[in-house]
């Protein structure tokens, strides 16, 4: 009341409160009821931390950084947007591991001039996400701080639930080689975005964004919301996957890591991976799970097979050729900058 | 060899090096092995996340986001203060629930001209913190990003060894409380820096700040390399500690946090405080450890005895007196720039 001036005018439309219009205790009492603690959370927010329930007597964690500018951008991805994919990163780490994710903490930086609502957006990305992706799983903690660039720090927790982890390095020879998720369709989102929202200097531009994203929804949601196949990552510990791991940069970089963790060669099979075999092993941020079985086992859904694992120095065939011999780097990634 | 032009030069002198020249691969093969992932890893780095042992069953966890700027600066702080500075004030959250801390996550956001020596010595850092105030903890897991603005998130682990945490909520009229740790030792090296470690133009000033640093190093590592009583943690649950908490916004501020949650006043003693009881209740950033213990009990090393529980609305007293009535405001914090 006797900050009017100021205070008044915020009061009059909750679109230009900020952060430092608001302080920080107010933004938090605004976005801390948009989350749930989730099953596992033994004490929640709160306190100077949280309690997590941990029944077999062992825990899974992975933590990730996304930053404005070279992992989003504002101006295409909205701040639901924002929440739902750092759910949805983090947790398919934790299902690559074989195990259930029970929670996250999550830790922003902004701007003081950041408007409240991104905020807001940004929890009930967070919380929309993990009742999609992982119900059950909630936001135990997190933490608010200053600074120029707006920065999302996720860390995420799992649940074995008895089983030992699936690694990258138990690949045999003979194992089937199975994927589950998209393959290509969140680069083909970004090139959409690249080619057609950008500007005359090559910033991206929101009203071209919008349009891009209605003409071709699934593939820019695939870019900036992925819904990865999460729970695909239990059944593939379940059915006995030999090793496993988010496709975050590609089946065919992603691939590799298995092969040199495991001493094995990945054979492709090409006519598995869709009419555009580059697209497909070169496209990043798929956030698929690509996974080893023994030969035989029935395949959890959504897994189909790819390839098979093949005794050899550690590499990545398609139907047999070494994939750095084909005339084209499937390693060097595949966004919408390069054809 | 065949980019030879640059990559020569930055061979002739390590200290050239960038996470640019580098690549990230190089440099976490660089950063890595300065690490130790500590007794309660099952799986350490390497996989898409970590397994920690929970032997109770529960783990604690806390988050906290250090950015360039608000947080720290470079012309203050060397990169091994601020991983240390970064592992002590989570170290310190954990302590404050009565946890041990087990293990860390680290996710720095970098600008790509950020010499590897910079990482290296924030991992140095890390380390040394870890070793000096949790000894058998470790790093598990991280991620490295590029932003414009160096930030250093971390994510903290605690085991309970079956006790119950210890909350801010349980402190009882006719409680002792005590505190463990510096009492406004860090906001007087805050102090120096501002007065004395900037140029004219106020800007952090790093010649200026080793003279200080030289003639002040008490006040000035209390403030960039905090050294807080983390073991004391433990040992105040074990002695019945009935509220605790992490002392990072100046006794009278966090003092009445455990007010408000235990619907209690606390009543602090003036000749308790030392000889500057306004920068001892209103100093930041010291990390110290603000405990109630049932009356009588022998209080754990290095506790000492700051005041008592007494019935009443939620507040901070001073010698019986409300602090907010005393002429000057201890909520407002105590720094460099406000006397």
């Amino acid at each position: 009341m006797e900050t009017a001036g100021r205070d008044e005018r915020d009061d009059r439309d909750p679109r230009l409160e900020t952060i430092a219009s608001l302080g920080e205790s107010a933004v938090l009492a605004r976005v801390l009821p948009r989350l749930v603690s989730g099953d596992a959370a033994l004490l929640g927010p709160g306190d100077d931390a949280a309690v997590l329930a941990a029944a077999d007597g062992r825990y899974v964690v992975t933590t990730d950084l996304m930053v404005h500018g070279p992992d989003f951008r504002l101006a295409w991805s909205s701040p639901h947007d924002l929440g739902w994919k750092a759910a949805a990163t983090n947790l398919t780490d934790v299902a690559a591991m074989g195990a259930r994710p029970t929670a996250l903490v999550v830790a922003i930086a902004a701007p003081p001039s950041t408007p409240v609502v991104v905020l807001e957006g940004i929890a009930d990305g967070l919380r929309d996400g993990l009742e999609r992706l992982a119900p059950g799983a909630g936001v135990v903690g997190g933490d608010l701080s200053a600074s120029t660039v707006l920065t999302i720090a996720v860390t995420a927790f799992g649940d074995l639930e008895g089983r030992a982890p699936v690694l990258r390095s138990g690949a045999r020879p003979g194992d089937t080689v199975a994927h589950a998720g998209d393959r290509g369709l969140a680069a083909r989102g970004l090139r959409l975005l690249f080619d057609r929202a950008t500007d005359a200097s090559g910033e991206p531009d929101p009203v071209a964004a919008a349009h891009v994203r209605a003409e071709h929804p699934i593939e820019v949601a695939a870019q900036l919301a992925p819904a990865p196949p999460v729970a695909a990552g239990v059944a593939a510990a379940l059915a006995g996957a030999t090793a496993m791991l988010d496709v975050s940069d590609g089946l065919a970089r992603d691939a590799l890591r298995i092969a040199q963790a495991s001493g094995v060669a990945i054979d492709f099979v090409g006519a598995s991976l869709g009419g555009d075999p580059r697209l497909a092993l070169a496209g990043a941020e798929d956030h698929g799970l690509l996974a080893a079985f023994p030969p035989g086992v029935a395949l959890p859904e959504p897994f189909t097979v790819v390839g098979r694992v093949v005794a050899g120095e550690p590499a990545v065939l398609l139907d047999g050729v070494d994939v750095a011999a084909i005339g084209w780097d499937p390693y060097a990634g595949w966004d919408g900058r390069a054809g």
